[in-house]
């Protein structure tokens, strides 16, 4: 679900005067794509596979991700220039799977354009932009969505329903590795690239907003961070922790959650059972000296409960389509995406400062 | 090898006028054993298996505790107070296996009264305490050692030798996670309790000194941090980071070193094959643009080496028997016990100014 | 690998007056693929990637596959009558991707019609069917291969390669564990279905015949057995023996592989390192009495090679095109279709009979 | 658990004039213990930490394993004249932890001197040594328990509990590998040696009789089969599988148990989750057509019971002591221990004649 190497895009200039794009038909959401890198095609594909919705045209700058576009969906109209696909009378919403710096630009077009937007995690570079186009979205009645895939698959849908029943108790932790030999990107840090998926899920699964942060991190090949951890700090003594490294012998994908009441292990690699609840836990309780703390640890059986095992994006495509005909975006809006740019734009900070206490 | 449970001893009071202790014999290192919790049984069990070594007197402050010293060693003198081991003129070295409070006072009367002394780790509560220690055995001649357990396993052994003979080339990070449903302590968080092995460890494989470091971490239960991590900063851009939790499901002991040429896992909890190396890494090379960053990946095979299988402590005490009679504590001396007291008092003062900096 | 789902086809028929099939052009090698069920269509898309090659036509009695070919592959020519792919002049070879009990009326028939023949595994459902179309080939000097896709994967090469290299020694056991919630099959047995991927690998790896057999089994649900366990002697003491079992809880694909020198552990299911050779071994040693058989353990450390990571399957249909080009096929040759053919017919006897002793 | 290395003893001479060993007290029940290598030890430890039992003497041929009783249990008269244990006035039960070959003599002479009987796995080399000890034992009015530790482990009685039950419906098949680099033996083959675990779990659980059973295997060092597979036939169509290697480079220690309704995995190395049970199954509908057979798969939770923790020999050595005292022993008397000795010489019959059916 990692998102290596997005598509690319040269700057958007001004829509000139240009080849009309296919024309608009009836009754389907007719979507253009920007950029065709390592997501695009999982977009495109998902899209052609589902009722009621058509992939009309494809943007991208390079021209072998225009030949792949062309030889694995030949009815698509295929372009290099972007403007071409926001601005198409025919298109409804537009999905941009591009490098995080030109997300800002081709929103606010498409926007503009009068199209809803799909837009790949995270949202945007900076907390200005994100509030720019929430405003905009807002005054033009579209939808922006983003691309928050990890909330759709089976064992955050599960996690979050155990947390809802109140099955954990209280929340304790959350504690995340990702860390892998990862794709090194030119533009953006560790943080920036692997951290989303985490700060995504947290932001869903923890029902509180976070009050500040500390990251730390260090560089050794390209000037950018390659390895950082981050602790973020949530009222009621809840912590969250996220440790991203792109210098890791072996992949991991590990969070354990931890409540007053079960504990659960996510392993995202198991081929099974990636979500294992423990039944187990400490109880304190205070005896009449204040010394006499009595801890009382509970052990009991594990239980790996079924997960939904279709695939995440089309689940969220779907529900995409489905906030488009009737209803607000509700779990990966704009505003989910803010508070997760919010949350890198912080631990960008802190780490810059050598892990300064960021207030949120 | 974590030591849950300390053996217990009162305060010490002034050594009175008391019954002689069994007497000194000539030829064999004599033990006094401070101390018969959860630790101080290997450490007797261990002499006691050692040749030219003898454990002549156990003190612990529970009649439970002694009577299982009774039960397994009949020939070893049992006493409830300290200052009866410590001043006994048939005793050569103390080992004391008490909580870290009583180091401090257990070690100064021991060194004054002219014993060696091999001492738990963490070696003091407090850096000023080691220092005056350092002093005093310097000035008595006498030797400290404390019991840093884990570099006398095969796998940090094999891993120094690993990194010694550059095979990992410059070092990058050292990242561990030691985590599990751990025994709640009354007097020390956790970081306190787990991470002076990791902060050992890493004393001695990394051959620079630390600068700074960040702790962050909470408090659920008892009014003492239960889940942790440390960011430490060392020069050349080195980053280590410790994860500890009192709070998880499942027990994880691992550890990740990352260098230019290789990686390696440490998997304490692996039946076998607790170290793999493996043959992956990056290799940068900047082309004429700037822009032009070209990262190239390398995976090759994975090599797990075979590891010495005997059991650390009785190395460790073997060592420290051949240091009482002819050389210098090298590797776990009392400098090494306060750098890790130090990085343990900087990591409480940092984690109760939530993740303030704080120089070393 | 598992090729649960066949392609389908009506038993063929007598070919009569038909419309043209698309005509052949000259240059490159035009396949017929008769069968889209599971396999087929990773044969279909690993031959449109490949240059030089071409899929014509491809055959199916499912309306619903045949338009699954034309939705993915709208220039590929669908049918429901295999014998207009088999008698195109257009086509070089015919893949046939049908249930077992099909193999041999279409390899005939295409053999027949002047078609090389790439035909699924197991061969044919008879020794005497395999005999008949190996005469057959030769006669008309045709090609015929057997899909043992295995073969080309990246374990069982560098498998290989140690064991031609002598780096194990004297090959002792093989022992191949394969199971899991099977799909069961209406016509076969989990003999059929799952061991030949083993009997085919064992074939290659181990470099002399096969003696004897011995199988036993078990049915539970539809009068086929679901649960089963091959041993195979070899000459010089070298036994086999896999357990294949369609009613596991867990999915199983581990091999071991003991050798005088070394032995090694192949598990096809671990994301990284499936190949991990342990140089463990026993050395026996006679002494004077004849009771003083001294037995030495040597435990040493484990490697695990990089293996190849390309698609199996895409290496083994170039390994065809060139052995039709101008070379014999020599690792999956109809000869190792038949041995495979020949070892599960004498399975399916000793099986009937409770594990009586089969000789090959 | 495994039992590598029995203590030693001399084939037993005519008891002649003796020196009496201590003489027996009121009110404990007086055990002498008869062999004292790998497993004997543990034997004693766990008699030494029970109330009302006690060990008072100890027999072994080897001058070191009589040194290592004296320096463990200084007060436990020790002797290397096995006689001297068992006719001793003083004894209530002799425990014979020696090699297979001596069982019969030495369990025999117990209870012919009146002695209860608690004899190591495998309970006689011989069908006929067994069934006249049984004999024996009840015209004396004695208890023998035959030591199936694995029973009294926390897994097997979950799974006991399990199947009891019905939690896994009608039983299909119990299939269990047991392999590791082992320690080869003089005098019994790895069936002997290895499989005795085995075949008295299943013994236990299945509660049927076996009819028939089946083995085969290879001899590659020192004339007795290192590697063997055996599959033994039960009424409807329940059929257990047992793969026991001495040649392994890794420790396996797995049992696959497949039922109608659920299946579990029991992984005895695992430190946590031994026992997995998988809520997975297959239906089978028949329909109008005979063809038309509908398998239907179902996969729901995964769940790992909590296992009891305790020691599992000293469940079974109080077991014995209340069998001793008031009750029958039930699940590991002499007659398991005979069905598991039938079970060992008919796959020793089997495997000399290369799988040949033998019936029970």
């Amino acid at each position: 679900m990692s998102k290596d190497n997005e598509g690319s895009v040269a700057v958007l200039e001004q829509p000139a005067q240009r080849p009309a794009p296919p024309r608009k038909q009836n009754g389907t959401v007719k979507f253009g794509v920007v950029g065709y890198g390592y997501w695009g095609p999982n977009i495109v594909r998902n899209l052609q596979s589902m009722s009621g919705v058509e992939t009309t045209a494809v943007c991208d700058v390079s021209s072998a991700a225009r030949q792949r576009v062309h030889k694995n969906h030949p009815q698509i109209y295929v372009t290099a220039d972007a403007s071409e696909v926001i601005a198409s009378p025919e298109i409804d919403a537009v999905a941009i799977v591009t490098p995080v710096w030109t997300h800002f630009d081709l929103a606010k077009a498409a926007l503009e354009s009068g199209k809803h937007v799909f837009v790949e995690k995270p949202f945007t570079s900076k907390v200005a932009q994100a509030e720019e186009l929430i405003e905009l979205a807002e005054r033009k009645n579209l939808k922006i969505m983003v691309d928050h895939t990890f909330l759709f698959t089976g064992a955050v849908k599960k996690i979050k329903q155990l947390l809802q029943e109140g099955l954990l108790g209280r929340l304790y932790y959350y504690d995340s590795t990702r860390v892998n030999l990862g794709l090194f990107q030119h533009d953006v840090n560790v943080i920036w690239d692997l951290a989303p998926h985490d700060l995504s899920i947290l932001d869903y699964l923890i029902d509180r907003r976070p009050e500040a942060l500390v990251a730390t991190g260090e560089k050794h090949l390209n000037g950018l961070e390659d390895v950082a951890f981050i602790t973020i700090y949530f009222p009621d003594n809840i912590i969250a922790h996220v440790n991203v490294n792109w210098l890791s012998p072996v992949k991991v994908r590990t969070t354990l959650i931890g409540g007053e009441k079960k504990m659960l292990v996510w392993n995202d690699l198991a081929p099974d059972e990636k979500v294992k609840v423990y039944d187990k836990g400490v109880d304190v309780n205070t005896h009449e000296g204040v010394y006499n703390l009595l801890v009382n640890y509970r052990s009991g059986d594990m239980w790996a409960p079924q997960l939904e095992q279709a695939e995440a994006l089309r689940h969220e495509l779907t529900y995409f389509i489905n906030c488009i005909a009737d209803g607000p975006v509700a779990i990966n809006d704009a505003a989910a995406g803010l508070r997760v740019v919010r949350l890198l734009e912080a631990a960008g900070k802190s780490v810059r400062k050598k892990g300064a206490l960021v207030y949120l």
